[in-house]
C-alpha cells in the first residue's frame, strides 16, 4: 500500500564545530544548526536566500535534574535524505509525498557525566519540523520539564493572524495585527469563555499563521502531541521573538519525562505563496503510520443533528426545569417535562428521515441522556454516566427505526470537563454505543477540568484524549472530540479520530457572530492541524426565526455557508442547520448533499489569509469534483479554473452563487443556480458578494441532453 | 437478621430559643444545643456532669456561596430514641446495640433568603456522634467548602496519644504527650515518609485518644467519611480548642457539595473507663447498614505472603536491577534478573506448602507483576498494568496448585499512587483476578498521588478508595487497602473492606523499629475506624538474620506478637513472617494457626491507652476462646479472668507466655507454653515482660484424658 522510496545516507561529520547545515530536496529551504556561546544548541532557517527564523536558541528547563539548556558540545551528526509516499485513510489526496532532508545532531553535556540529547531536523520543501529527543542512558531517566526554551526569533514585525495564548480554550476570535500590535489588543482579544486561563500579554497560540513584510507566509505549530503538554508562544514584542510556552499542570510543572522519549515536533511552514501553506502535509508526514491494522471501519461521515436547535435556544438539552440532580437518585418519571426537549423520540425520527431523504450517513442527538439539568458550572463530578437515557428518548427503537433507513445513529458524551467521570465510564459507554448500532461519538470538554487544577491543554489531558481514542478504536468507534486540544496530525496515526472542534465554530454564530473573515483564516490555523468539525451549512441566517431573543446572525451568506464544505477540510461534515429550514431551500441544499467529505485529489486555487480561499476538491474514488470559493467582508471575484479535469472531455458543472443583491448582512439568502458546460480549459469569473461565496459540483459528464448548456 | 426495637417520639418544640437538650439512654451523657450571639450554632458535651466538651461553635465556611457561620435561627427541633440491634457481616461481636437519643435541629439563615441547614446529634452511651445536613432546597444547591468549622473545646489540658496532622500519611509513631506539649514535640514527631503534607505546628490526627486529669478518656474521630474529605484537627493549645481542619485539593478548596448531601459524622467517644473505649460501636453504629444483597461470599482471612523477606531486604520486589522501564516496551525476557526476585512460582509454592499444612485460607504475593524496577518516587503515570507477571511468575500454574491445595491466592496491587492509571485498569485486573482464582486484594498507595496535587485523604481519594471497593464488591473481590485513607466504619456499609492499614504497620519493625508500647496505643486510636493489617507474627525479631545491612528489630517478644491476633481486631489476619523461621517455632505457631479471625463476642479485660491491653473474644459460631494481652516497656501481670466460659463447664486452655528471662530487646524469643484446666470461675495472673504479652487459646472442653493437667 505504501510506495516506499528512501535513499538513505549517513555522514558522521567530523568537523563539529562549524554550525550543520541541510537543505530542502528543492534547495529553497536551508536550515543551519550550531552550538554558540556558552554551548547553547542554536538554529536558523532561510527561504530563498530570506531570514524565516534567525538565530534561535534551543533547550529544555527541569525542575528536578540539571537542565539542559547550555554546556553542550556536539559530539555527532548524522544526515539522511528520505522521499517515499503514504497513503491516508481519509484525507484531502489519495497519496502524500514524505520527501524531506533530514539532520540528527547529538549534544551532550560533559559537565552532567556525559548526559546527552538529541535533536532531529526535518527539512522539507515546505517547511521545518524538529524535535528533542532523550535516549535511555544511565544519567537521564526520568525527568520533569519547567519549561521548554524553543525560540523562533523571527526577521520583523509580521502581520499575525493570532489568537491569545490560553490553557483551556481556543474559541476566540482570531486577530489580525502586526506583532507589535500584540498587547495593545490583548485585552480585547480576550473574549469570555466557559473555561479559560491565559498566561501572557503577549502569549499566542498554535498554529499562528505570519506574513512578513517581504511576502513570507509563516506558520509555527506542532506535530504528534502526544505524552507532552501543549505549546503556546510567548511574545517578545520588542525583539520578535517566540518563545515555546507549554501548559502546567496543577502544581505548576510542565512536562512529566522518561527517557526514550521526544518531545513533539515544532514545525515551522513557509512559502511565498499562500496557497502553498493550504497545500502542505508537513504535520502529517511527520506523525507515525497508523498504529491499526484494521481500518476498514473508518468511513467519512456527512451527518444531521439534534444541536442546532438547542444552541441557537429553540430547544434545550435538558429535560426539565429544575436546578439540581443526583444520577440514579433524581427519578425523571417524577420530574415535569419543560415541554422544549428535543432529544425525544419523535422528534429525533424527524431527523431520520430527512437523513435518508438526503443521503446523509448520521444522526447526532445531543441532550439525550440524564443530567443536562445542571451540567454545567457546577463542579460536578458524577454529571453523566453516558448510558442513561431520558425518559422520552427510546434508544432501541431509535436504534432500529434508524437501521431499518439505512441511517446510523451518532453518539454524544458530553463530558462536562470530569474527566475522571469519562474514563470510569468509558467502557460502559462503548459498549452501549455498540449494542445500538453507533459508531461514532461526538464528545465534549466544556467548562473546567475536573481534576481540578488541570487544564485542557496540560500533559494529563493530552494523555486522556488519546486514551479515549485508542480506547475508541478497540470498539471500532470514531470520534469526533470538541474542546479537546487542537489537533497535531495524530488522525494520520489514529484515523478514527475523524475530527475536533478546538477553536470557534459555527455555534458562534448564534453567540453574537464570528468575523465575516474568519472561515478565510481558519484553514492557515486550526486546520493546519487536522479536520475541524466547524459544523457548517447554516441557511437560516437570522436566529431570531428560531428563537426571537436571540438577535445573533450568521456572517456569510448561504452560498458562503455551501463553499464551507470544500474549503473547511474534514471528513465529518455536519448540515447543522434544522430540516425543517433546509426543507424550504432544496435547491441549495443539493449541493450538501451531493458534496464529498473525502477525496482523491484537492487543488488549493486561490488563498490569501483573512481575504479569500478558493478550493478544487476530487472525490475519492468518482469522477466528481466539488470547488468552494469564499471571501471576507470585501466582495470579489474568484478566479477558478478547472485544469484538473480530465483532457478533452465535457463535464456539467452546477454552480452556486451568491444572489447580484447578496451580502451577509443584507441579503445573505440571496442566490442562484446555474449549469455550465466546463472543460480543462475553461476559466471562471465568479463574483463573490461580501461574506460571500461560490460552490459548484461537477458530477458527471455532458450528455446528448446537456447541449443546451453554456460553455464556460 | 436484624432484630429492630426502635422506639420513636418526635417533639416539635415551640420553646426554641432555649438550649435543647437530650441525654443518652443511660442518662451519663448530657448534650445541649443552643444557638449564641450573632446565630452561632453551639454545642456541649458532658459526662457525669463533667466536661467533655465546653461551649464549641459549629459551622461551614463556603467559598462561591455565603457561609453557613452565623446568623442563624433555631428553626425547628425534633427529638427521637432508637434502639435496635443488628448483625455485622464480620465482627468482633455477633449482635451490635444501637441505642441512642437523637436532637435533629433545623438552623436558618434568614439574611440568606431562608436557606437552611441541619444538625443531627446522636447521644449512645458510648458517646455522641453528629453531622451537618444540607436538604435539597433552591437556595442551596452546590457550594465549595473552604473549611468546617467544627470545635471540639476541651476541658483542659489533657494527654494525648497524637500524630502529627497530614494530609498525606498516617505512618507515624504516635506522640504521648499534654496538648500543651504537641508543639514543642511536632518537629521530631514528622518523620520522613514516601508521601507526606503536614499543615500547622499544633495539627493532630483523628482518631485522636485523649486522658482528662479528673480520668476521662475521650476519643475524637468521624464517621462514614463518604464524598467528603478527610477531617484532621488544629489545636490552639492555649485554650485547648480542637478545630476541624479538612484536607485540601489541588487548588485548596475542600469539598465540593451538592444538596440533598451530608457531612461525615463527628464523633466523641467518652467514658470513665478505658475498656469502654475499646469496647465502643459508635463509629459502626453510625454508618449504613450494607448495602449488598449477597454477602455470602465475604470471609474472613487469615494468610502468609511474599512479602516480610522483601520488607527486610532478604528478597526485592523487582525482577531485574535496572534504572527504568516501560511496560509494553521493556522485553523482560531479555533482562537479566537479579536473583533476589522473591514472587517466584517455585518459591511461590513453597508458601503455598506452608499455608496448607497450617490452616491458612490465603497466600499474598507481591512484586508478582512487572514495573517494580523504578515504580516509586518517579511520578511515573503508566507504572503497572496488574495484569502482567514477571517471567518467573507462572499466574495459571500458581492458580491451580494452590487450588489443589485449598489455598487461595491473594492479589496486589500496588499502584503507586498513580489512581488513574489503577482506575483505567481497574476492570481488567479484577476480571483477571476473577479469571485465575484470586477472591481478595491488597492494595497499595505509596508515594505522591497522581492527579499531582491531590492528597491521599481528600475528596477525590476518598472518592476513589470507595470506587474502587464498590467495583471490586461487583467481581465478589475483599480489599485489603494500605496507605488509602484510615477507616470510618465504612465496613459495615462495605463489608467486602476487609481491613486497610493507615497506621505505622509490622513493616516499621523493619524500618527501624516501633515503639514499645505502639500497639497498646493503636487499638485506641487507629482501629477506632475499623480494622488493621497490623501483619503481625514475626518471630525472628532480629532483622539482621535475613539481612546482615539491617539492624532493625522488632521491639516486642515472640508471645507479645501471638497476642496481638486477639488485641488487633481484624477479619484479616496475615501472619508476616517467613515459614522457614515458623518451621523453627511449630509450638508457638500453632496459636497463630488456631486462633479464630472473626467472633460472636469480645471482653475487653483490661486496658489503658500506651500501657497495656488484655482481651477475651470467642470465635465464630464455635466453642473457643482466644485471649490476648500485651504491655508495653514495664513487665506487669495481667489479670485474666474466665467469666464468659460457659458455666460449670470446664475448658482446657493453652497458655503462651513469656519467658521468665523474656524482654522485647534482650531475650525476644523466649517463651513457655503450658497447659491448664479452667473453668468460668478461673482467675489468671499472668507475668508479661517487658513488650511482652500472654496469648491463650480454649477449644475443647477438658476430657478424661486432661486429669491431669493443673488447674487454675
Amino acid at each position: 500500500m505504501q510506495k516506499l522510496l528512501i535513499t538513505l545516507f549517513l555522514i558522521c561529520c567530523f568537523s563539529l564545530v562549524k554550525a550543520q547545515e541541510i537543505k530542502s530536496p528543492d534547495k529553497n529551504l536551508t536550515l543551519k544548526f550550531w552550538i554558540a556561546e556558552s554551548g547553547i544548541p542554536t538554529y536558523q532557517l532561510s527561504y530563498k536566500n530570506k531570514q524565516v527564523i534567525k538565530p534561535s536558541k534551543l533547550g529544555i528547563e527541569t525542575k528536578d535534574v540539571p537542565s539542559m539548556l547550555e554546556g553542550f558540545t556536539l559530539s555527532n551528526a548524522e544526515q539522511k535524505s528520505v522521499d517515499e509516499s503514504w497513503n491516508p485513510v481519509l484525507g484531502e489526496v489519495k497519496t502524500i509525498r514524505n520527501n524531506y532532508k533530514e539532520l540528527l545532531v547529538t549534544l551532550t553535556q560533559k559537565a552532567e557525566k556525559d548526559r546527552y540529547i538529541r535533536i532531529r531536523f526535518r527539512l522539507f520543501n515546505d517547511g521545518l519540523g524538529f524535535r528533542y529527543e532523550f535516549p535511555e542512558q544511565k544519567n537521564l531517566n526520568y525527568f520533569i520539564i519547567k519549561e521548554e526554551k524553543t525560540q523562533f526569533a523571527l526577521n520583523g514585525d509580521h502581520k499575525a493572524f493570532w489568537l491569545p495564548g490560553d490553557f483551556d480554550t481556543q474559541e476566540y476570535s482570531t486577530v489580525t495585527s502586526n506583532l507589535s500590535e500584540v498587547r495593545g489588543k490583548m485585552k480585547e482579544a480576550v473574549t469570555p469563555n466557559a473555561s479559560q486561563t491565559t498566561f501572557s500579554p503577549t502569549g499566542l497560540q498554535t498554529p499562528l499563521m505570519l506574513k512578513s513584510k517581504d511576502g513570507l507566509y509563516i506558520n509555527i505549530h506542532e506535530a504528534a502531541l502526544v505524552n507532552y503538554s501543549t505549546m503556546s508562544l510567548d511574545l517578545d514584542d520588542k525583539n520578535f521573538i517566540l518563545s515555546s510556552f507549554l501548559t502546567p499542570d496543577a502544581v505548576g510543572d510542565k512536562g512529566y519525562m522518561q527517557s526514550p522519549g521526544q518531545s513533539p515536533w515544532r514545525t515551522v511552514i513557509v512559502s511565498d505563496k499562500a496557497t502553498d501553506i493550504l497545500a502542505s502535509k508537513l504535520v502529517l508526514n511527520l506523525n507515525e503510520p497508523t498504529k491499526y491494522k484494521d481500518v476498514s471501519w473508518i468511513k467519512p461521515i456527512k451527518y444531521v443533528g439534534v444541536w442546532w436547535e438547542m444552541i441557537t435556544g429553540k430547544s434545550t438539552w435538558a429535560y426539565a426545569d429544575v436546578e439540581s440532580v443526583q444520577l440514579g437518585v433524581t427519578d425523571y418519571k417524577k420530574l415535569k417535562p419543560n415541554g422544549k426537549h428535543a432529544a425525544n423520540t419523535a422528534h429525533v425520527k424527524e431527523y431520520i428521515d430527512f437523513a435518508a431523504a438526503h443521503k446523509m450517513d448520521a444522526v447526532l442527538v445531543e441532550g439525550w441522556n440524564e443530567g443536562w439539568e445542571d451540567w454545567f458550572g457546577k463542579t460536578k463530578d458524577y454529571v453523566f454516566d453516558f448510558v442513561t437515557p431520558y425518559p422520552d428518548f427510546d434508544v432501541k427503537e431509535l436504534h432500529r427505526y434508524a437501521a431499518s433507513k439505512g441511517i446510523k445513529m451518532m453518539m454524544h458524551h458530553e463530558t462536562s470537563s470530569s474527566v475522571r467521570n469519562y474514563e470510569r465510564h468509558i467502557d460502559t459507554a462503548y459498549k452501549f454505543m455498540v449494542e445500538n448500532g453507533y459508531n461514532s461519538v461526538k464528545s465534549g470538554y466544556v467548562g473546567n477540568i475536573i481534576p481540578r487544577g488541570e487544564h485542557h491543554y496540560g500533559q494529563w489531558l493530552i494523555d486522556h484524549y488519546l486514551f479515549a481514542i485508542k480506547k475508541a478504536a478497540d470498539y471500532k468507534i470514531m470520534v469526533n472530540a470538541h474542546e479537546a486540544v487542537r489537533p497535531t496530525g495524530l488522525n494520520r496515526t489514529y484515523p478514527n479520530l475523524l475530527a475536533n472542534e478546538a477553536a470557534r465554530g459555527t455555534e458562534y454564530e448564534s453567540f453574537g457572530g464570528n468575523n465575516v473573515d474568519h472561515t478565510t483564516i481558519l484553514p492557515f490555523t486550526r486546520l493546519i492541524g487536522g479536520p475541524m468539525d466547524y459544523t457548517p451549512g447554516i441557511f437560516q441566517t437570522k436566529i431570531s426565526a428560531y428563537n426571537p431573543e436571540n438577535t445573533s446572525f450568521v456572517h456569510s451568506t448561504l452560498v458562503h455557508q455551501l463553499a464551507l464544505y470544500v474549503t473547511m477540510y474534514s471528513p465529518l461534515q455536519m448540515a447543522a442547520d434544522l430540516p425543517e429550514t433546509y426543507n424550504k431551500f432544496l435547491d441549495a441544499f443539493q449541493f450538501i448533499e451531493d458534496v464529498a467529505v473525502d477525496w482523491d485529489d484537492t487543488k488549493i486555487l486561490e488563498a490569501e489569509p483573512g481575504d479569500y480561499i478558493t478550493i478544487a476538491r476530487k472525490a475519492k474514488n468518482k469522477n466528481e469534483w466539488y470547488i468552494g470559493g469564499i471571501s471576507d467582508e470585501v466582495p470579489r471575484t474568484a478566479t477558478i479554473n478547472f485544469s484538473y479535469l480530465p483532457k478533452g472531455k465535457t463535464y456539467v458543472a452546477t454552480i452556486y452563487a451568491d444572489g447580484k443583491d447578496a451580502s451577509y448582512d443584507k441579503n445573505p439568502q440571496s442566490y442562484a443556480i446555474r449549469k455550465v458546460l466546463v472543460t480543462s480549459k475553461s476559466v471562471l469569473k465568479q463574483a463573490m458578494a461580501a461574506g460571500g461565496g461560490v460552490a459548484i459540483s461537477i458530477k458527471a459528464e455532458a450528455t446528448a441532453a446537456d447541449k443546451k448548456l453554456q460553455k464556460l
